[in-house]
């Protein structure tokens, strides 16, 4: 290493450091401990262009250790990425886009959005996966329009987590041969060294996993580093180097867990800054700016490079070049066409997204996804669109396996590398275990569509481990989530056009059991969130609000109400979310409040209908767990009956 | 393998198919494929007692892959267990024990609800912890009185999930040499072959994570996998045992993923036993139950040779002896003396939690548990425990390391195990990584504890990845789970005292910062979930409903309102799920239903609050997510100052 090397790490380790005791609080450890790996990352292999950093061929680096985002900025900001010193200064305060970890959409160059650990390894596999299909959909002998590396930065604590281990079996799995994976290896996490939980061979079981494994014994060592580096990029397999470094190096406690999320005191800085004979603040030197700038203009040369290689690939493959330039872009899709369509009768609702999922996906080449090893259940597979495999990477259907979490977190991967339409799909019962990575998509708006089938306690012989309650309430609750359960075909249809349309995320709840037809529904309405499905003249006694494969029960108990004289109107509510954004007077017009009872009729425990009722009003829900039994006998034994519903009503309206 | 075997296995084989056809759902694959690998558990190994299926130190055998419940339920029969021929017919039927899959408290043997992948290894692992924990403070020379081995069946799927990915990392790490798992490796999921979504080396996987690997190439053939578990019983290590089975062995459909959910045709089924010579149906011949009532026999005498060497122990060891058998019982604490203590003032809840947890774990031998590596931070560390290691098996803090949905599965394994009361904590942010763990823990109402600590918007500078807005809501969504989000030192007493006295699941949500003292909190008002923590005199005018660290500030706004000669209360509602358990007289006195106005005052995003409010009243609470600064900001910016709310508030009332 030279001497302008070791003073551009020595600038950086300083730089992180004095973010964190100038905020007050946030990770020195990882910062400094991992300037050597990410300095020689930065310099020498990460292809950036600073002046346009959404270009498609870009490398993709995640930092999955979100907590060192200190030394992540102040790469930025040495490497002229939109990252002022003020910026580094601002860190963790009101209004900064230097977050105390890294945000989606704040710096152009933050990939996606970390912190909550593992997370990033998932969506880094979700970023090669997009990258290997469009390598091996669009490149041309002579012409590797789409090649670039995606770099996942993980400590030992994103390693330890199941959604990265569930996606690097994945990347393994999938040869995924451009996923290099810089494993800060420091054996120290928050509560201590790592032996106290974790005493396994990582080499041995990344090779098990079908890994190259690179290891650097010297992972402070700025040569040994880019040198690793140099070698990933060659091995033509998914890849990960493990450094071994020394959390907080430099610093007084180096080496101890001491350093995990300590800010150096001013005396402690000021010792740290002595050692490397650094006596500025917030700076950056102008030999070290210059070091950097080298690197800044190779990018951008390369960037142009591969616009010139485009530009030719245009004359020479001109249809693939049309493709590829249309193949993101929203097509026109005509629900009212799809929907006309009278197969739908007497078929179950995953079976009726079976056919919009194939229809729209021929439209729509970005819709890539597949399902949690259930997409024999829940259909959500494309009939032509082949399997993604370790040999065939031009196919649309993703195996996960059984690893919703990571499923989850990989298709965030998807839509974030580009402008991608992904979708996945499981039982709703365990949406529950990728959660984690939902939050993720809806805090940072990500187009991805899920399909959550086996809806309710009519899901039936399996038992109340399978029979979802709270799980529709848990996904509502998910702020951005857009969470649809539609009644019908009318209402799926609102719900893919609100996905299509505004690229936001959505999650559909489908029954599984065949469905009852009310030939009331509408595709506008339902594009509402909520509108009134069965209508009175004048004002209605009774309103009732529903949803899903409850609506027709909820037809049929109006009628019947009706037949006794007790006008009664149903509101169907495909996505609660939706009709809340709706203005006032259509929420008012649509909620009716002003009848004598409100009634609220979903197989749910969700309590999210509380809002539309008064203390005197009926909600009809679930509040225990089932057994295991025919669903139909659930459904009644729940209370899901005219009969039973009826009587409630008029209790209460009498 | 002899005649009798074989013909005891082909009838164990024939009562499993015939159930899942004659209840029209089910896994026949499954079921035929592991009937060799579970039988020669049973036959020879599984150590049990039909009469006394709770007795201490029986092994533990979990079905984590609950599908195959129905080989499962025949064996439970054919070696007498309390399942009757009419039980294995009425599977999946409305009230049977045979439930669709196996459910905890059904029957005897059962020690597990299993069913969602994953899970059952998770709890297998928590159940060899808490046995190694025993065996290293109880035996002693001699007297092997807690020895017993945790068998684990899973199949492909569950060893994809990351929750068994975790669970497997830790019993490797700490060597738990009593457990083994018996994995049945057919390569066919519910989706296809295996190689679809895994190409990994699960041997070498395992050998890294610190296991012994035996490999069985002849997983249907009986002779072959006694002898391998025989062997696993011996290596001293944690040991998976990888069965190469057929799936569906024996049908037309064999090896392939069409037998993996599928019950049998009539015409099948008659195919299928005819090949195997067998007309009879729902049948066990008397040759073959008297072979396996050797086992069982064999099994209740094992039992009797163990009380009586436990007997003798009483008299060699007295002290160990009479700790041992009071170490599960519930001891008296008095909570009022713990909270007389005037040493809470000006501390966070997390660090009266610290006290609380320790003061109680020194009465309470049998609590024991951990952190997902940040028992620095949430304070949930037993300062006299020790840590449970490799090395050192009487730890009482189990370092989980950053595995949140392990620890949630495995404190669940360690309650399943015997009555300890065993504890977790992380951040209440990733909480939501463990939800599918805590609904398990929920419908099976086990005793445990979790602490969740750095609640809400608060949290400030980590950004919104580390503000729980959800998850409180979330977690009080599932049905059981009694969720306490304590104002202060006494509420925080009312939560242990629920959680020791009815040995129910609970939740404790905690706050970071310090804490603002009310001095109008009680221990008995909290101890019902919800009471009036200020009082007005006559009928109040404004009612406010809170919870946790908005309890101040709903007192300061209820202050401020009385000197307005506007009375307003305050309710807090530590726990809501237990307020709905009083009675309908108590809850309508603490309501104050017929105030002009109520008032939620609540940091989380909670639908549930909805349940006391009416159109007209106000609920402040937040819906959208935050950035990253200084917590008191943004609590301001959220609208949770004292001067906003009572904006609000005056403008509803006046």
């Amino acid at each position: 290493m030279n001497k302008l090397t070791k003073k551009a790490i020595d600038y950086l380790k300083v730089l992180s450091a004095e973010m964190v005791s100038n905020a007050g609080s946030g990770h020195t450890g990882v910062s400094l401990g991992a300037s050597s790996i990410l300095f020689a990352l930065f310099k020498d292999h990460y292809n950036f262009d600073v002046s346009d950093t959404d270009y498609l061929n870009r490398d993709r680096f995640v930092m999955s250790a979100g907590h060192g985002s200190a030394v992540y900025y102040s790469l930025l900001s040495m490497f002229g990425f939109d990252v002022s010193l003020q910026d580094l200064q601002n860190y963790r305060k009101f209004g900064a886009t230097t977050a105390g970890h890294p945000e989606f959409g704040t710096i152009g160059a933050i990939e996606t959005s970390t912190g909550p650990l593992g997370q990033g390894v998932a969506n880094a596999v979700g970023m090669a996966i997009a990258e290997s299909y469009l390598e091996e959909r669009f490149n041309a002998i002579g012409f590797p329009v789409i090649n670039n590396f995606t770099y996942c930065f993980a400590g030992d604590g994103d390693l330890m987590e199941g959604v990265a281990l569930e996606a690097c079996a994945l990347a393994g799995s999938y040869n995924l041969k451009r996923f290099i994976l810089l494993y800060d290896s420091n054996d120290v996490t928050m509560d201590g060294r790592t032996d106290l939980s974790t005493r396994e061979n990582i080499s041995k079981k990344f090779k098990a996993m079908g890994f190259k494994v690179i290891f650097v014994k010297r992972g402070n060592d700025y040569t040994a580093c880019t040198r690793a580096i140099a070698k990933a990029k060659k091995v033509g397999k998914p890849c990960i180097i493990i450094f071994k470094t020394t959390i907080g190096i430099g610093t007084e406690q180096q080496g101890t867990s001491a350093m995990h999320s300590h800010p150096l005191s001013p005396e402690e800085l000021k010792n740290f800054k002595a050692k490397l004979g650094i006596k500025e603040s917030f700076f950056i030197p102008s030999d070290v700016r210059d070091l950097c700038l080298q690197t800044t203009i190779a990018g951008k040369l390369a960037h142009e490079k591969w616009n010139q290689n485009f530009a030719v690939y245009g004359t020479t493959h001109p249809e693939l070049y049309k493709k590829l330039l249309s193949f993101f872009d929203n097509k026109k899709i005509d629900f009212e066409k799809i929907i006309s369509n009278d197969k739908f009768s007497n078929m179950s609702m995953r079976s009726i997204n079976h056919i919009f999922l194939n229809e729209l996906a021929e439209k729509l080449p970005q819709m890539i996804g597949g399902a949690a090893d259930v997409a024999s259940s829940t259909q959500a597979y494309l009939e032509n669109g082949g399997d993604f495999v370790a040999g065939n990477k031009r196919g649309r259907n993703l195996r996960f396996g059984v690893r919703e979490h990571a499923m989850a977190g990989i298709v965030n991967g998807i839509a974030l590398y580009e402008d991608f339409l992904p979708f996945d799909s499981t039982f709703l019962s365990f949406s529950n275990y990728s959660i984690p990575a939902l939050r993720m998509r809806a805090l940072m708006k990500l187009p991805v569509i899920d399909f959550f089938t086996h809806d309710s306690i009519i899901v039936g012989e399996d038992g109340p481990t399978h029979q979802p309650i709270e799980q529709l309430g848990q996904l509502r609750s998910i702020i951005g989530l857009n969470v649809f359960r539609p009644a019908d075909a009318n209402e799926l249809a609102a719900a893919y056009k609100h996905f299509i349309m505004n690229r936001v995320p959505v999650s559909i709840v489908l029954a599984r059991q065949k469905i009852e037809q009310t030939g009331l529904s509408s595709f506008k309405g339902a594009s509402m969130g909520g509108y009134v499905l069965k209508n009175v003249s004048g004002k209605a006694k009774v309103v009732i609000y529903s949803s899903g494969s409850e609506v027709p029960l909820a037809v049929s108990v109006a009628n019947e109400l009706d037949k006794m004289n007790i006008s009664a109107s149903v509101v169907s509510f495909p996505c609660i979310s939706l009709f809340e954004e709706q203005t006032d007077s259509y929420k008012t017009k649509v909620l009716q409040k002003d009848a004598d009872l409100r009634v609220v009729i979903e197989a749910s425990n969700d309590a999210i209908w509380f809002k539309y009722l008064n203390d005197k009003d009926l909600r009809i829900g679930i509040e225990k767990y089932l057994s295991s039994a025919n669903g139909e006998i659930l459904y009644q034994k729940a209370g899901f009956s005219l009969k039973q519903i009826l009587k409630q009503i008029l209790k209460k309206v009498k």
